[in-house]
Order: C-alpha cells, then sequence, then structure tokens
C-alpha cells in the first residue's frame, strides 16, 4: 500500500499510536466481580429505563430508517462490562423499539437486530459471552476498543447506549502529578476537596474525552439515530463534597493516606495516583453538546437514583464497599498493586458503617445521574 | 410480546434449544495452546493464500456492491480461534479486495471495513482480542456462537472466509455410541478403518451440518458476496486411512486402546468416544453446494500443504504432536478429563517418531486440502 493513501483510510482507534487508558471492571464471577457486584449500577440503571422507554416511544422516528428496511436495526452498548446489567438495559431498548414499531402498525416481524457490547480490550469478554441470555431475539458482537475513538463504520447504527461509563476518563491529566504544576494534587486521589487548579484539569480532560467521544458517535450514528447517556452527576451549583462519588472517594483517599501515615505506602505512592473518573453537571454537558453541533438534545434530565436505594438495610455499607471494589479494584491495583490494594478495600469493609453515617449526614441524593437523550441530525 | 409474533421472529443461533457442541481450541499462549501451535494450520493456510488472492481478483464484482457504497464492506473469518492465523488471513483478504479497487480505478480510500471473528462462545476471546494487530485498518468485532446457525442479519457480509473448521461437526452422531446399532464404533474413536454404517453415519453428519452451514450463509451474504472455505479433504476415490487426518487420528485412536488394555482407562470409555470431524472429498462438496442451491461454484480446486511442510526437521514429530494436542485437547479432555488426556497426548509426543514414519510410508500427500470459492447468487 502506498504511503500516500494509507494516510487517506479512515482511522480506526486503539492504533498503537493512541494507546489509552483502560480500568475495566472486575471480570469473572467471584466474589469481587462486577457481575456479583453491580447492585448500585443497577438500580442507578432501573431508575432509568421508563425514560429509556419514553424517550424512544416519543422521540425516535423509525420511519427516517424505512429506506434502509432490508438491513438489522443496529444498537451498541458502550462500555458494557460483563453483565448481567447491559442484557437488563439492551432488552429495554428492544421491548421499546418493537414496541413503535407495533404502535406505528409497522412491522417489526422481519427487521433483524444486531447489538453490539463494547468495552475495552480487557474486559473480560469470556464471562460476557458465557452470559449471552440464550433466549435472545437478536444476533450479538462483542466490540473491544475504546469509545474515545472510532469503533464502528459511519452511519451504521441506529441506537447508542451508554450507561455509567462517560465518566472514566480516558487518561489522568499529566499536570496533576507534576510537582511544579499548580494543579499538582498532593495528598488527594481525587478533585473533591482539591484547589480550583485540580478541577479545572479534571474539566479539561473530560471536555477533550467527552468531544472525542461525541465526535465519533456522530460518525457512526444514521440521521435521525438516538444516542442515550446515563452517567453520575452533580446538580449544577451543588460542590462536589456533597454527592455520593465524591464522598466515596474523599473516602478512600483517606484510608490510603491513613496507610502513608503507618507506613504501609509512601506518600509520594498517594500523590501520584489520581482516581480517572470525573462527575459532570447538566450545564457542562449541555455546554459540550452544543458545542458538537451535530446532536439535537431531545432530553436531559436529573433523576436521583440514591433516594430509591434502601440506605436502611444493614448490609447497605458492605453491598457499597463491595460495589466499588468491583468497578474501582482495577485501577487501584495497577497503580498501588494487589496487596495495598486488598489491604484498602478490605479497611474500607471494616469501616463501611462510617462511610454510611457520611453519605447520610452530608450528602445531597437528588439529582445525581444525569439522563441524556441525543438526536443524530 | 405476543406468541404469534415470537414465532415469526427471526431465529437466532445459539438459543436453549439448540445448544450444540463446542470445542475451541487451547486458549491462552501457553506451552500447549493454539496460539503457540498452530504451525500446521498457518502452513496450510499459506498455501491458500495465492488462490485467495486470485480468486478475489478474478471472481469478486465489487460492482455489485456500489449501489450500497456507503455501507461498510463486511468480512466475517468464522472458526477463528485465538490467532494469529486469523490475522494473516484476514490481512491477506483485505489486501485482494483493496488491490481490486486499485486495478478498476475505484477508490477504496473512502471505503470502511469491518471485519467480524467467530468462534464458539467458549473460544478464547479475551485472548483473541488482546493479539488484535495495532496498526489494523478495519473496525473488529467478535461473534461468539455456532456457525451452523444463523450468526449475521440477512445480507450483511460481503466476503466469508473459514479455514480449518468447517471439517468440525456440530455433535457426533449418536449411533456411534448405541450398542444396539450397526453403526456402533468399538474399539475405535474414528472412521478411519471402521464398518460402512460407522461411515456412512459420520457422512450423514456433515451433510446436515453443511446444509445448515450453506443455508445459514446465504442469507447472511448479499447477492455476489463471495465464501471462501478451507478445509481438510480426502482426494475422491483415496481411501480415508492414507491420509494425513486418518493416520494420526487412528494413531491416537491406537494409543487410547494401549491405555484401555493397561487398565489406564475403562474400553467403554473408548467405545463411547468418538472424535466429531469428517474429512470431505471434492466431489462430496461439490454435491452438498449444488444441493443448496444459492452459490456459484467459482473455483474447487485441491492443493497439497503436506508436500511443503519440512518432514526432514528432527523436530518434525513433536512439532506435529503439539499442533494435534492445540486443536483437539478440548475435545478429548472432555470426555477423559485432564489426568488422562495429558498421559495420552505425552505417549503420542513420545511415540511421534513412530507417527511420522507412518505418515512418511503410507500417507497420501496430495490434494488433503480442498480450497473452495463460493459466489451467493
Amino acid at each position: 500500500m502506498i504511503a500516500a493513501e494509507r494516510e487517506m483510510e479512515p482511522k480506526m482507534s486503539n492504533k498503537a499510536t493512541t494507546v489509552l487508558e483502560a480500568h475495566p471492571m472486575n471480570g469473572g464471577d467471584g466474589t469481587y466481580s462486577y457481575t456479583k457486584n453491580s447492585y448500585y449500577q443497577r438500580e442507578a440503571a432501573n431508575v432509568a429505563q421508563t425514560l429509556i422507554g419514553d424517550v424512544i416511544a416519543m422521540k425516535l422516528d423509525i420511519n427516517e430508517f424505512a429506506s434502509s428496511s432490508t438491513n438489522a436495526f443496529c444498537i451498541a452498548d458502550l462500555g458494557c462490562s460483563v453483565g448481567p446489567n447491559t442484557f437488563v438495559s439492551v432488552e429495554n431498548i428492544l421491548e421499546a423499539i418493537k414496541h413503535k414499531y407495533r404502535s406505528e402498525c409497522m412491522s417489526s416481524q422481519t427487521r433483524e437486530f444486531q447489538v453490539f457490547f463494547n468495552d475495552h480490550a480487557g474486559n473480560d469478554f469470556n464471562t460476557l459471552f458465557a452470559k449471552f441470555p440464550p433466549t435472545r431475539n437478536y444476533f450479538a458482537a462483542g466490540v473491544p476498543g475504546s469509545f474515545h475513538g472510532r469503533l464502528f463504520p459511519k452511519s451504521s447504527l441506529h441506537v447508542v447506549h451508554s450507561s455509567y461509563a462517560t465518566h472514566w476518563l480516558s487518561k489522568v491529566p499529566e499536570e496533576l502529578t507534576d510537582k511544579n504544576s499548580p494543579a499538582w494534587n498532593k495528598g488527594k486521589i481525587h478533585y473533591t476537596t482539591a484547589p480550583e487548579e485540580v478541577v479545572n484539569a479534571y474539566a479539561a480532560q473530560f471536555t477533550k474525552d467527552m468531544a472525542a467521544f461525541l465526535e465519533a458517535r456522530a460518525q457512526e450514528l444514521v440521521v435521525g439515530g438516538m444516542m442515550i447517556l446515563i452517567l453520575p452527576a452533580v446538580p449544577t451549583g451543588i460542590p462536589h463534597s456533597r454527592v455520593p462519588n465524591g464522598v466515596m472517594f474523599d473516602f478512600m483517599g483517606s484510608i490510603l493516606i491513613d496507610m502513608a501515615k503507618e507506613g504501609v505506602i509512601s506518600e509520594a505512592e498517594v500523590d501520584s495516583f489520581n482516581l480517572p473518573v470525573y462527575t459532570t453537571s447538566p450545564k457542562e454537558m449541555g455546554e459540550l453538546v452544543e458545542r458538537n453541533g451535530r446532536f439535537h438534545i431531545e432530553q436531559m434530565e436529573s433523576t436521583s437514583p440514591w433516594l430509591e436505594i434502601k440506605h436502611s438495610n444493614s448490609d447497605y455499607g458492605k453491598t457499597l464497599s463491595m460495589s466499588l471494589r468491583a468497578g474501582m479494584e482495577g485501577v487501584l491495583r495497577s497503580h498501588f498493586g494487589s496487596e495495598i490494594t486488598n489491604q484498602l478495600f478490605n479497611r474500607l469493609c471494616d469501616q463501611s458503617g462510617q462511610l454510611t453515617r457520611q453519605l447520610q449526614e452530608s450528602c445531597c441524593r437528588e439529582g445525581t445521574q444525569l439522563f441524556v437523550a441525543l438526536k443524530r441530525i
């Protein structure tokens, strides 16, 4: 192949030059697996199920896709992890679409559906594939790779869904670990109570990542196609220190600092670690979509899954720390190693009563989740 | 969903009612992995690479796909295992297609390519995904499931490739293990030197499986799309006992019978085991394609990869037994358990000199591979 042609070829994601950080959820189905410890993510998704059904019923125009009616109706779940939540979401979306066909007296009977399950290449796809619902009525495929780059051909998807995934950053902003930068995040692992420069560095990275995400999806979705995003959020104007994510990450940070004080790890190890996650606000998200310019906001709504969760359950704190472990263990282990990470989560489990109290006392439980439905224009 | 509608919906493969036997190649990248022990499969595939390039150049009509030029050009490799062979084959096919575009002065520069890698759900997709070529110029997806059923939406593929996979049967014919059947395969693990009833039972299963395979692909390929199959073959008229597969499977069978005589396993264990693989002939394959009626045979050619392999290499016998282990260990382990299977392959390795001699003395080395190129009509 001649060099000029190569340059003209479509750029695929995940080339050697664009390797992004990947921190998959815990694989397999053991004690600490995401499969067995994704209760909170499921609760959060449940709150969104009705919204998804409604927005598809009211805003998705299936007539726009009629011209390509011989082709399959294609759906992608981005950041699907290992199940089972992804299967519940996909089933819900499919039912809403089929209901739509019925309500418009169109036949969905001859229409075939293809669902793409995406996550990082390091995700445990073997476990995901082993758990595919045996009675599913769709063709299924796994797509490994970062959703911050292109994953699918142009105009090949009709609906994109992503729940609790787009708050993961593609990388930790470099200045956070640069001692000479005003954004050096000493003694912290997140931005909750950090100086403004740290918050700004996180926000700038999220802006870049969301821009790349929206640009890639704008190319992959057909015109009229819909994208539904569910992600943790901070109500506009509320400080990060008062939302559940802020409280939980701060709590984990304080355990690591205790471990540094006890000499179990060094201060430098804590200083050089930062969680690559960011909690956006409705205002910020709206601005990023506007700036991209290729989507119309059909619905943007704050929801409150934390009001639904049974906080009175005596196992609540423990369930919560197991859930945090399933989601966060990978990123911590790659920095601190297995032994320290085990110790961190054992301490978190022991102190889960205290975490529960902090969440109950200081926490703003309303509007901590954002439901966004966009239409490709 | 109402029952009538469910019945009308397209049937996907791998439902609970159609669970098929799955015997993936050895996963991971350890000593006995398929990744490290697929030299013979690669040699065999190499023989076919030139043929693939030529048949695409001469017989694939890309103008037929021009009407859907906004869509991606979709390729599937069925029975891909864990690599690296699948990546070599896919790259070869892609180069041939791009060369075709160039030679017809059409632009392939704006055309996007999507490649689907298929194998059983039990295949080690995590290893496959970790080995995806970082510089690839195509979108990639993994599709778990049996190729004896539907895997893809209607008319969604342009080229299908399958190398050394379609000789695996979907199951062992039941009569082979029925003591009251004339096809009871006592004291053997394959049909090489077995009674005619056993050979017929194997052939009948292959007929059923190939019919299901061709019917599914006929639905999935666009009109004008091409399917390339590479599979072990027996030259029409030559007995199975004289082709390499026949000699090797017989040799494995004789080791198991030795183990039964020594009391390591029972005779009944050997009697109840049969290898679910079948070696077809050009005549038989041609008839099956004709019977399906939805493909035109563009090329069917016997090739001779065994003539290319360096039999003089002193490691030859050992390499061969490692290769057999990587491909066959799974199916043997699920019947005999790990310990017996280990012992079988250790004995095979110890006796590999004898196997080599048998292959050199009695074996027909010409025409042991079939290259089939079909066009969807």
